[in-house]
Formats: C-alpha cells, structure tokens, sequence
C-alpha cells in the first residue's frame, strides 16, 4: 500500500502568527490555543481555517487473547457496547451529540453477527483475532486488508466533506494488545519495556494487572519484538487498531485534521507513524489518559494533550470532550477582532 | 450585608454515586467528570442535574494604580475592550457564543461613560478606584456597595431561570490587585507572598515585572495586610473584584453552580470564602492560569481546575472553555444507559 502524505508546507506560518499576535488579546494570552490554531491554518493550508463535519469513527474488534484474563470484562462485552453505540445509550453517544459530531461505528472483526444495521460500517476482517499466545492474531494479509480497508473509509468521510476526523474504539483486551505494540514500536530503550506501558485497562485488580504482565510477557516470549509495524501489527494488533492506523494515514493524505484519543489510539497511531511520519504535524492530541503507557507514547511522539481528566474509558470520549476547544482555536483565529478593527490600543502604545 | 448559604446536603451522595457506577463504563473510568457529576448532583440535590441558561458574567472595573505602571497597557484598554466586548469581538464573546453562554458585561467602576447600551448593565459604583499607593483604592462603604450590587446581579439572573453562573473580569491593573488581595487574604504563611503570588499580569517583561512588584511592596507598606476581607477589598481591591465577590456569595445563595476562571477571580473568591466559607462547595474550578498566583490560590482552596491550557486572557475565557466539561458532566449523568437498561454484561459478571 503506497501512502502519499505531503507534510504542511510552513510557508504560511508568518502570516498565521500575525493574525493571531493581532487579536484583541495580550500576546500569546490564549496559550495552547494559539499553537493549536496554527497548527489547524497550517493544516487546512489557509489563514480562515473551517472544521467541516466533524466526525468520529469508532473500531471496534474483539481480541482472542481476552478469553485467556487479560481484561476485567467478558469478551462479550465488545458487542454488547456496539449494540450500545447503535441506541445511543453509550459515553461517546452522549459526547458526540453535545458537541455535535458525528458518530460512525465500524465492526472491524467483532465476534458477532449485527447483520445490517443503521449506523455500522462492516468492516469485518474475521470474527476476533486468534489468541496471541498462541500464534500471530492476524495473518499479514489480514492486516494488508485491514489497513485498506481504513485508509477507504478515511477517504470516504473526505468525500462527503468532512476535513476533521476524531478516532475511537471498543475490544475487550486492546489495553494488552495496544501495550504489545507500543513496547515493539517504541522499544525498552525509550521508556516503553513491558512493565511500564501495561496498565490496568478496564480496571483490573492488582492480582489481574500481575496476571495481565504475565501473560503479555509469554506473548513477547512467543512471537518477539517486531519493530516493522505491519509485522507488530499482525503478531498482535487488533483488527480495530490495524484499521485505524489506516484511517490515521488515510485521513492525512487528504489533509484532515486528526483528533487523537487515548492509549489504543494512540497505540494505532505509532504504527500509523512508522508507516509514514508525515502523519504526526496532522494529528491533536486530545487528552492524556490514566493509563500508564499512554504517557509513555506522548513522550515518544513529543505530543502534548490538551486536557487531562483521568479518564480511561476509550471510545473516543476524550477526543469528543476535547473537540470544543479545537473549535475554539479555529473560532478565536477566524472571530475575533484585531486591536485595529476594534479600536483598542495595543501594548506598544502605551502612554 | 447577611449572606445565608446552605452547605449542599450529602445525602444524596451514595445515590449519585451509585448512578454514576452502573453507567456502561468501567467503574470510574470518566475520572474527573465523575466527581464533577456527583458535585452538581450535590448542588442540585437531584439525582437528574439540569444546567439551565448557562451565563458569562464579565465585571469591568478600573484601577488608580494602574497610572503608575503596574501593567504593560494603558488605563484606556479598560473600557475600549468594554465596547469590544459590547460589539462581539472579544475572544470572550466568540468563546461564550461557541458554547451557548449567555454574556452579560457589568460596568462595575469603568472610568468611561458608556451611557445607556444593550448589553451593558451599569452598576458603576465610581469611575475607577483610587490609587492605593497613595489611599485605600475604596471607602468601605462603596466596598459594601459593591458587594451589595453584585449579590443582586446574581440573584437577578436566578430569578430568570439561570442556575449556572461563570465569572469573568476586565481592569487594565487587575493582576496587582489580585496580588494584593490574595496575600492579604491568604498570608504568606501559606505561601502567598507578594513576590509570589506577583506575575507578568497582561505581559510585563522583567524590568516590568519587577518594577511591579517594587509598586506593590510600597502599596503594602501604606496599606498594611488586612486579612478581613472587607478591609482588604477595600484597601487594594477593584470594584470589578468586589462586585464578583458579591455575585458568587449572591449566587450560591440562590444554589447555582459557580464556574471560577483563573487569578483575579479566584481572588474574588478567595475575598467571598472568608465572608462564608459555604460558598465553596458550589464552585467549580475551570482552568489553572499561567498567573503564578493562581496556582497558590488553588492551593489554598484545594481545588483542582479542569483544564490547563497556560491561558492568561482574563475576560472568563477559561470558564467559557471548560464549559463543555460542566455539561458533558451532568449529560452522561442524565443521559448514558445503565449495564442494566442496556443489556451490557458488568465487571462482576466475568465468566
């Protein structure tokens, strides 16, 4: 799959910086907001950048290694949250209506038969993965579709207008699979051994999270450190993860805006990275999450998030939570008056 | 002036938490929104919080001190970002129209006359207060006054159906103010000494910086450390902050939730928590301000702001921001299915 992103040009940077420098606001007052909207007209390539249809997408995939107790919750939960998703009855339901964005949930490989529902994208590459323990989840043809198959839905949101996408995802077991990458894909020697980039997940105990180690450990035993991402991707990834790394380099190359969520997010993003690095000046980092490798891969990316609310939900909800004050940096850059236009005196014009 | 606040009762807690547990998502896993929904819960007293006309209100005010250089802009910007603000262009307004903020500007002491304006609600106690290098920058009775005017403010916006109120300031000279006023009200006992607690306000460089805080080391050496809060607001304070004070206690009267923005209105209400300290229980703490002060204020009410985005505008900015956190709060609250109503195994339930 040959992907083809052209990193912002930086020629408008100037420009940009003296439109903000010229608000009616003391310089750099409006702080990260500033360098966000910045990024944004560097992204859309215009000093009057527009966020169009915002929307999330949600993958969801079920993983074999959860039957062996590396989640606090039933594999059938994967599922019953998609169900969930479709009657608007989940947290990223309720964000997204708030913020008014919209929502598509894609079925990547759930092991379970929805049939044709409003609402879902079948995506599906297989049932769930197979149990990493004991062989590679997916074939690498498997990840090859799975990758395409995101980077068409990408393209397909850029289609209908959309220029700003939020990602998000369900699978019982994905802290696991996402801690197997991030250690493959960042490596010991920058932070990312085992122990540190395994977390509790859904809310395991100590005796789980012990447990979790150690399955993850015979994982790695098994199947080794692959630094190549579509091999890492295939000795562990989820098929929800492979998709949205992906729709990540999907969405760059038609230069949407990406809005990037937590640790599994941000997991499909350090593969989406190694694919092509020209991904990263798209992406906003919405939130850090509590789980602790999440910290780990923002380091490695040299990403700063904008909020921290200690969640560790998934779904998206933290780059929905975060999705207004992307807004505002776009509204702020594009509304509100210059010391010229509104007649206040500015700070050099001190008497 | 009486202020009678009821502490909210608690005995809705173990219901409000229970809610909040069996909503599709691991236990906790909405981290700081969870305790934000159990708080609004609490003010409200109601297991269904309902947010209700959401309203910014921004106190301008001018200060005497602000002539002998204690901020890097001139007096005049005072009341030229009151018209700004009247005519929509301010980074206020665009924050607070994004959101769905009602926007009301109060002309607490501005030394303008704006005559009779749509928008503007006058309730100007003096045209700017005097110099407190030379005299207390108010008489006692006007500080009353002040005080007086905002707890109708905020009665007044109860008695139209808001029940959630965000406070935002304007005063070219605020910050020194605010410094007085919190180590005044704090003591450097608990680390509010001026030098502290004395920023780079609106953008001091260092000459400036340091110029301002030789200022306020002779204010104080005139003035004193009244730590009762009348006194001191009345001795430093400017009729902006006064008024606020005012509006918080008027408004917790009245039950409704507070959205506390950065350093001169926490300094506001360090003012409002030393004339009856129930009027905490009904804040909550937008953002941490880049201002050094704002930090020790937090500290010494041990509240912990939702969002931190090194912002030093003013104006409310940071409580129109995290706005969408307050709702989203009460929304997954009243909104998200239960594990029960949306046939979602728990983590108990594991096989």
């Amino acid at each position: 799959m040959q992907i083809h992103i052209i990193p912002p040009s930086q020629a408008l940077a100037p420009a940009l910086q003296h439109k903000i420098d010229r608000k009616t606001k003391p310089l750099g007052a409006l702080g990260r907001l500033e360098a966000l909207a910045l990024q944004i007209g560097l992204v859309q390539q215009t000093l009057t950048p527009e966020l169009r249809q915002p929307h999330l997408v949600v993958f969801a995939g079920d993983h074999g290694a959860a039957r062996a107790g590396v989640s606090a919750y039933p594999q059938d939960v994967t599922w019953q949250m998609v169900e969930n998703f479709l009657a608007g009855g989940a947290a990223i339901n309720v964000f997204s209506r708030q913020m008014g964005l919209g929502l598509s949930v894609i079925d990547a490989g759930v092991n379970h038969d929805f049939g044709k529902r409003a609402g879902l994208i079948d995506a599906k590459i297989a049932p769930g993965t197979a149990n990493y323990l004991d062989q590679p989840a997916m074939s690498t043809e498997q990840c090859d579709a799975a990758l395409r198959r995101g980077r068409e839905i990408a393209h397909a949101l850029a289609d209908n207008g959309c220029n700003c996408v939020g990602f998000g995802e369900m699978g019982i077991g994905n802290t696991a699979a996402a801690s197997l990458l991030t250690t493959c894909l960042i490596g010991a020697e920058h932070g990312a051994d085992l122990y540190t980039v395994t977390g509790r997940g859904t809310g395991l105990d100590d005796t789980g999270l012990a447990h979790k180690r150690e399955l993850l450990k015979a994982a790695l035993h098994r199947g080794g450190w692959p630094t190549d991402p579509l091999l890492a991707l295939a000795e562990y990834g989820g098929f929800e993860i492979a998709m949205m790394a992906g729709a990540m380099l999907g969405a760059a190359e038609r230069r949407m805006l990406l809005v990037i969520d937590g640790f599994i997010v941000t997991s499909a993003l350090l593969a989406a990275h190694a694919i092509n690095p020209n991904v990263l000046p798209y992406c906003v980092f919405a939130h850090r999450s509590l789980e602790p490798g999440h910290r780990v891969q923002l380091g490695y990316l040299m990403a700063e998030p904008l909020v921290e609310l200690d969640l560790r939900l998934g779904e998206g909800t933290g780059a929905a939570l975060a999705w207004p004050l992307i807004q505002a940096a776009a509204n702020f850059l594009n509304d509100m008056a210059s010391f010229e236009s509104a007649g206040v005196s500015g700070q050099d014009e001190q008497g």
